[in-house]
C-alpha cells in the first residue's frame, strides 16, 4: 500500500505530459494548417516540425485524418478561449455582440494563427472536399454565426436592437465585415482592414438602434 | 504565287487552332484550381483532365508557374467579360456600381467556377506564398477594388451618393457582403447568400443616398 501514491501521481504525471505534449502538438499542427493549408499536415511533416518521430505521433494520432480532426478541434478550443468565453461577462445582448466581434477582430490582429482565422483559412481549403473535416468546419461555422443571432435576438428582447431587423440579415452583415478585415489583414498586415470593419460594425449597430 | 493565299491561311488556322487549344485548356485549368487548389495545378494532373500528353502541354507551358499564371492571366479575362465589361453600359456612377456588384453576384451564382469566385479562392490559398501567382492576385484585387472605388467617386459627382461618403469605406462594406455570399454559396449552393448580399447592398445604397 505504500507505494500506492506514488504510482498514481507517476502515472498522472505521465498522462499530464502526454495531454502536454499532445497539446503542444496541436498547437503547432494548427498554425502550420493556416500556412500550409490543412491537407499539408502531413504526420512526417509535422514530425520534422515539432521534433518527433513519425512513430511517436502516430501513437497520438493513428491517421492524418484523426490528426487533421484533433487539430481542428484545438483551434476550436482557442477560439472559444479568445472570442467566445470574454463575451460572457457582457451585461446585455448589445454588449455581448460588441464583444464577440470585438473579440474576433483582436484574435485576428494578435496574429493567433499566422495565416488568419483557422475557420476561414482552412474551410476555403476544403470547402470542395466533402468529408469529416469539412463537416467539423461548417458545424463550427454554424455555431458561431448561432452565437451572434443569439446576442443579435437577446439585444432585440432588451432594447438594443430594433425588433424590426431580421437577425440572420444583420449578422450576415457583420460577419461580411469581419471575414473581409481577416481576408485583407492576412495579405496587408496593416490594421486598415481591422479598422474599417470596426467602423462598418458601429454604423451597422448605430442604424439598427430602436429608434 | 497561287500557293501563297492557301498557305497563309493554313497557318491562320494552325494558329488559330493553338490559340482555342490553349484557351481550352486555360479553361479546365482555371476550373479545377477552384476545387483542387493551384498548388495542385501539375502539368501531369491537367494533362490527364484535358486528355493530353504531358510533353504536349509543356509545349504550351514551359514551366508549372508558367501554366499557374497562364491561368490567373484566364481566369481574369473570364472575369473581365462577366463582370467589368457588362458595366461599361452604366449611364451613371451609381448604375455602374450597381452592374458591377450585380455582375459579381450573377458570376458567383452561374457557377462560373465550380469552387465559386476564382480570385477568393485561389488567393486564400496562396496568401501566405509570396511569390509571382500571389503577386498578379493581388494586383487583379487592387483593380477590383479600384473599380469599385472609381464608380463610387463617380456617383459623388453625379448625386449618386453622398459626397460626404468615404468611397474606400463605402466600398470595403460592399466588397464585404458580396465576398461572404461567394463564400457562403460555395459551401451551401443556396441564392440564400446571394439575396443577404444584394439587400446589403441595397441597404447601404440607400443610406449613401445624399438627402
Amino acid at each position: 500500500m505504500a507505494t500506492a501514491k506514488p504510482k498514481a501521481q507517476s502515472e498522472r504525471r505521465r498522462r499530464s505530459d502526454g495531454e502536454r505534449s499532445r497539446s503542444a502538438i496541436l498547437d503547432t499542427a494548427a498554425k502550420l494548417a493556416t500556412v500550409e493549408g490543412i491537407g499539408g499536415l502531413s504526420l512526417s511533416r509535422l514530425a520534422d516540425d515539432v521534433g518527433m518521430s513519425k512513430s511517436g505521433l502516430f501513437a497520438h494520432f493513428g491517421s492524418k485524418e484523426e490528426l487533421q480532426l484533433a487539430t481542428v478541434q484545438r483551434a476550436n478550443e482557442i477560439f472559444d478561449e479568445r472570442v467566445i468565453v470574454p463575451a460572457r461577462s457582457a451585461s446585455d445582448g448589445l454588449e455581448r455582440l460588441r464583444l464577440l466581434t470585438d473579440g474576433y477582430l483582436n484574435y485576428i490582429q494578435a496574429d493567433t494563427f499566422p495565416g488568419g482565422c483557422f475557420f476561414a483559412s482552412v474551410l476555403s481549403e476544403v470547402d470542395m472536399r466533402p468529408g469529416p473535416v469539412r463537416d467539423r468546419l461548417t458545424d463550427f461555422l454554424s455555431r458561431w454565426l448561432g452565437e451572434l443571432e443569439s446576442a443579435v435576438r437577446d439585444a432585440q428582447r432588451d432594447g438594443g436592437i430594433d425588433e424590426g431587423e431580421d437577425p440572420a440579415q444583420l449578422v450576415f452583415e457583420i460577419e461580411a465585415a469581419i471575414l473581409l478585415a481577416n481576408a485583407q489583414y492576412v495579405v496587408l498586415r496593416t490594421s486598415e482592414p481591422i479598422e474599417s470593419a470596426r467602423r462598418s460594425v458601429e454604423r451597422r449597430l448605430a442604424g439598427a438602434h430602436p429608434s
